[in-house]
């Protein structure tokens, strides 16, 4: 099935099922930019109608088509695409593009006879892109099976692979992309996705070696586990894909789901599982592209420290300063470093960092080329960045100059020119050179580029952790819904997860035993089905000392959850250890309809419950993987200790992520929901204390 | 005074000493442009080495010109400045801008030079902007007498006025400015500012009748009651301000102080106060730009309802989310509006908010034009933004629309078209509407434009309660330093701030005698003044219960502190009523370089300690301000009650605030610091626990 879509992106012959003469017309424009872009292959306008259009044979059906056919670009009304796909098939066509709209998009008859569509293309062995898409472009074979407004305009191949599930905003992204001389390999929209969706095509797109970045253009991703390969093929690959994905907010979700009919998951978990899988996440198109730039034409920074050179005090501040919000460094150059640009630049220029090379150079060119080569050898320093403005007039001299530095440096450096004259940027990018249009853009396409090499040397070196993930064996009940406190505790400490010891106890002197053998002191809490929120019900009781107030305890809680609720069953009473910590944390896991298990993890109080400071990953983590993600957290710091706290045993609390992670990937399917809340850590360790298990029945 | 700095950017006369006949140099390119440009004015070259210059008399003195002159630009060595002054000063020429370097920013002889310049502009009575300046502009009298790059291009008019510190910088925002056709009245660089400031320049700028939106990029702001001032003037004018300031963070503020040479203030207070003076803040030069844009097109929005129109549902979703982060409505429209929409738009569009028109109207214009206009006209919207991109071939379809639109409604509208055609976003602009390249800028400019409209509309409600503000006359003790607990409680008391009721005693006895009067239970600390840290020091008792406790205590804080520090001078031991409470809260003032009293808020714990959610506002504040400044707290739902406590007495709160305030500045200069950490708060009231007050020597 992958030569389908091999085939869909590089065929060597189209037939156009419903072509026009009109070249104005949806059903003509791929017949005018195919032969107008100069597309190598066969080209088969199909349609009874004509004999001829323009200097091509059109043929009245499918199979009079004489030669083979790879890929079929689908004009017809939606009534009659799918009969088309029977033809398709008995034709052996690999592929099939369908522009028609009238399926999913219009309500539930279209998605009916988009469900048709889909079997049929699966019957007939015929990979679909579509249907209501404006279609795809090869630009390295010059293949452009499009309607879109980008095809109007010549379509540059270059080293960018672009899926979009929008089309017109797709266009627009297109078209930025040209106008600053980005060239794309592939632009591809795949609509409502019946068959070929975004990470299909992605895939495919990433696999040929002239694309050397990914970027998506993505509005509800439905397949988690295929992004995650994916992504797992990208970091093989050494290529960085770039996604920017809407509905981050409600009312943007809101309209998400309006427009897209589909369910986009919650954008935190996407967040999350992005960062975890190295895909860089874009705030917007003007980002994306920025980083694309970046990443296309740098090679990756060996760690985070980043240089500037200006003509401008201000501009190397207000780098800096966008620097150090997004965790960059911006290293005080090295004495050595500084004398010798000092020796470079004039008396009043700044030799630190950001450096202030003055606007000297245009008088003489080594004072920028020089400072510029110096900061990039200077032993702290990973990438750089140089700020020009205007510089009509000496274009050609700066063009020089970074040819030089291009030449003399194996170091990543970005240029950022604002309001830069057009020939200067379209011939920087000509030359492999970024050329970014301000100071803050730059700045965040390096953070990108320095995040993207730090998550491919994490992806790296994590090979052998991430490999030797083993998922536990569980015994789970076949039954739905809460499991009870005892049978959850076995379960979760066999997948070995820290919890405090307990034991269910049927009466007080059962309960009283209990508590002896744990060791006092100990809580004690109702044990019920019906009973979820035993604090509400005032059916728990902390912190008992001795025998006596257990078995107090025991009558209260008793008494206490049948006033709340009259039927309720009581299972008994669960004794617990009491735990002591310095900091409250919360772990949970919940089955994400895109990605499956995932983990969620936050300090506790207000940190998690008024500042929704909380972090998603997708199950199971390496232990990394795991340290990685408390990093993620605002709070972080709490974790180090603050207000004269000790600081808290992070290597348990890893381990329990971990394990945590292991039990929610191996439960799969069967788990609903997992809490721990709170986990009490401490410098002693990482324990749960209490625990809500639901499980979906099997 | 102010004619000088008229005169300085409004000259009818223009001397230029050390006039070049090459017009490539800096001291002949202000000739060559005054020329080119039509300046209307008298041109005054002055050289003793030249009769003429081109067209013009050149003359050898200042004091040979024969009418008078209303402003000269000094293009001399440094060493031949300061002597120029005492001609010019003769001649009674009430302004000069001074290019040359050498001054301040060279070091400590430049500095020298820059004191003695300054004070020979006074004692001639010429107002100075510069030295180390690019010089200025009056786009609207055709007055160019700078040598910036910016001049060699064409420099439009408009309702823009910039003024920046930052020569290079301001230079590339103006030519930013000028490729997106947006027109800048003025263009100032204040250079080192010994003489005339960003303050001084703005405030000339603003007056100007043509001038709309204020636009300033600053690194270093010395006079903070001066920008107050100005903010005041903007309100009063209904002119918005736009200030993009860099060093945000450390790494850019090291940048900045060593770039300035100026002690740049605290961020996180430059931040809270234009927040509080109604000046918006742009993070970049493109925002500021964008702000700019929108603010001088668009009437001020009377509420924060934004409406979208999109052709792309993606760029309706992504627009939605940005909007809802920055705190503006989404309104889903009204049942009428949706159904009216519907009738104009094709059946798979959209029509609730965002609205996705479609394509269609490339066909029916109508289509768009009429859903734009039901959705500015329904009740709950009050921006409406439209999305495009591309339409190469359907430009003037699409003005026609516009134009239609404009002149149908009164409500403020925004387009935001990505990658649109030159012509387009041009003729827009020249209509007064304002063309984005991008969905998440637009939304970013809207939400300062509504911001702005809700701060003028508060500062005009808040008139009264301002002008009603008075300040406590303060009885301060003469000696600087740390007072006395008790004094500081009078004082504090007496200016209307609410502590927790104490005394101080001396003996065990007096302890008890104070406990009983102020009602048990109490907490003792020591009273010392070289114990400043009293929990350190164990020299605190909390929840003493009664007179036995007390007097335990009393021997045991004594005891504690002497065995900190044996020569600790013991005043005797502060006695105070325990007081209850659900939340604490942080205040405090200190003395800021650039605004004096400011007024820090938080919420205390890790709130403050570890996320350093706070926020700062100059002294006094109304309560108005001091509500609105709680809003600014990242936490501020813990004031409303979260986690089964009830909302506090957010009333006490802000009287609490207003108070602290007056005290502030009342205190002005004499302020050095003062910490209320904790307040409680509780639904019963808001009351200072802990206090500590510095002052300086009178």
């Amino acid at each position: 099935m992958s030569d389908g879509i091999h085939a869909l992106l590089s065929p060597r012959s189209i037939a156009i099922l419903g072509a026009s003469s009109d070249f104005r017309k949806i059903s003509g424009r791929p017949i005018k930019h195919l032969l107008d872009k100069g597309y190598g292959g066969r080209i088969y306008p199909v349609n009874p109608k004509y004999e001829r259009i323009g200097e091509l044979t059109c043929y009245p059906s499918v199979e009079a088509i004489p030669g083979d056919v790879d890929l079929a670009v689908v004009v017809l009304p939606a009534a009659a695409v799918v009969p088309a796909f029977v033809e398709l098939g008995r034709k052996r066509v690999p592929a099939a593009v369908v522009f028609s709209s009238g399926f999913g998009e219009t309500g539930p008859e279209g998605k009916e006879l988009e469900a048709e569509l889909k079997a049929a293309a699966r019957a007939a062995g015929v990979r679909l892109c579509g249907p209501n898409c404006l279609g795809l472009i090869n630009a390295f074979d010059r293949m452009v099976a499009t309607f879109s407004q980008y095809a109007d305009g010549e379509v540059h191949a270059g080293p960018i692979g672009f899926v979009t599930q929008s089309g017109a905003f797709g266009t627009a992204i297109a078209a930025l992309a040209r106008n600053r001389g980005l060239g794309l390999g592939y632009f591809v929209n795949t609509g409502n996705e019946a068959d070929v969706d975004f990470v299909d095509a992605m895939r495919e797109v990433i696999r040929d070696p002239r694309i050397k970045v990914g970027c998506g253009y993505i509005e509800g991703l439905k397949n988690g586990r295929g992004l995650a390969e994916l992504a797992t093929l990208a970091m093989e690959l050494g290529k960085p894909l770039v996604l920017c994905k809407v509905g981050r907010k409600s009312a943007g979700a809101r309209a998400a789901a309006s427009h897209t009919g589909s369910l986009a998951g919650e954008d935190a978990v996407f967040n999350g599982v992005v960062r975890q899988l190295g895909i860089l996440r874009a705030r917007n198109e003007e980002q994306m592209l920025d980083l694309a730039e970046v990443l296309a034409y740098c090679p990756p920074p060996q760690g985070s420290g980043v240089a500037i050179a200006t003509q401008s005090g201000g501009a190397g501040v207000l780098m800096a300063d966008r620097a150090e919000e997004l965790g960059l460094a911006i290293p005080v150059l090295a004495p050595e470093t500084q004398r010798q640009i000092m020796a470079t630049i004039p008396g009043f220029g700044v030799a630190a960092n950001p450096i202030d090379v003055t606007g000297q150079f245009v008088a003489e060119p080594a004072v920028l080329r020089e400072s510029v080569l110096l900061m990039l050898e200077d032993p702290r320093v990973h990438v750089g960045v140089v700020w020009l403005q205007l510089m009509g007039a000496h274009v050609d001299l700066l063009l020089g100059i970074f040819d030089e530095v291009k030449a003399r440096t194996a170091l990543p450096f970005v240029v950022c020119w604002v309001a830069a004259p057009e020939r200067a940027a379209a011939e920087l990018r000509r030359r492999g050179i970024a050329c970014l249009r301000g100071g803050e853009p730059a700045i965040e396409a390096i953070a990108g580029l320095v995040r993207w090499a730090e998550a491919r040397r994490r992806w790296l070196a994590e090979r052998q952790a991430r490999d030797a993930v083993r998922l536990p064996a569980l015994a789970l009940p076949d039954g739905g819904g809460v499991v009870p406190s005892a049978d959850a505790a076995r379960l979760l400490g066999a997948a070995g997860i820290t919890l405090a010891p307990l034991e269910l106890a049927r009466s007080a002197d059962e309960a009283v035993r209990a508590a002896a053998r744990l060791g006092f002191p100990v809580a004690l809490k109702i044990e019920s089905p019906d009973i979820l929120h035993r604090t509400e019900a005032q059916a728990v009781r902390l912190g008992l000392a001795d025998a006596a107030a257990v078995r107090k305890a025991f009558a209260e809680v008793t008494a206490n959850a049948l006033a709340y609720r009259a039927d309720a069953r009581i299972d008994g009473v669960v004794v617990q250890k009491m735990i002591a910590g310095d900091v409250e944390f919360v772990l949970g896991l919940k089955s994400d309809p895109v990605f499956g298990p995932v983990l969620m993890a936050g300090l506790g109080g207000v940190l998690v419950e008024v500042l929704k400071d909380v972090a998603f990953r997708r199950c199971p983590l390496s232990a990394p993987q795991a340290d990685e993600m408390l990093e993620a957290l605002q709070g972080k710091a709490i974790l180090a200790g603050v207000r004269g706290k000790p600081a808290v045993d992070r290597a348990a609390l890893v381990r329990l992520i971990c394990a945590v992670s292991r039990f929610g990937a191996a439960a799969g399917a069967r788990l609903a929901e997992l809490d721990l809340n709170p986990v009490l850590l401490s410098p002693a360790g990482a324990v749960a204390v209490d625990t809500v298990l639901v499980l979906e029945p099997r």
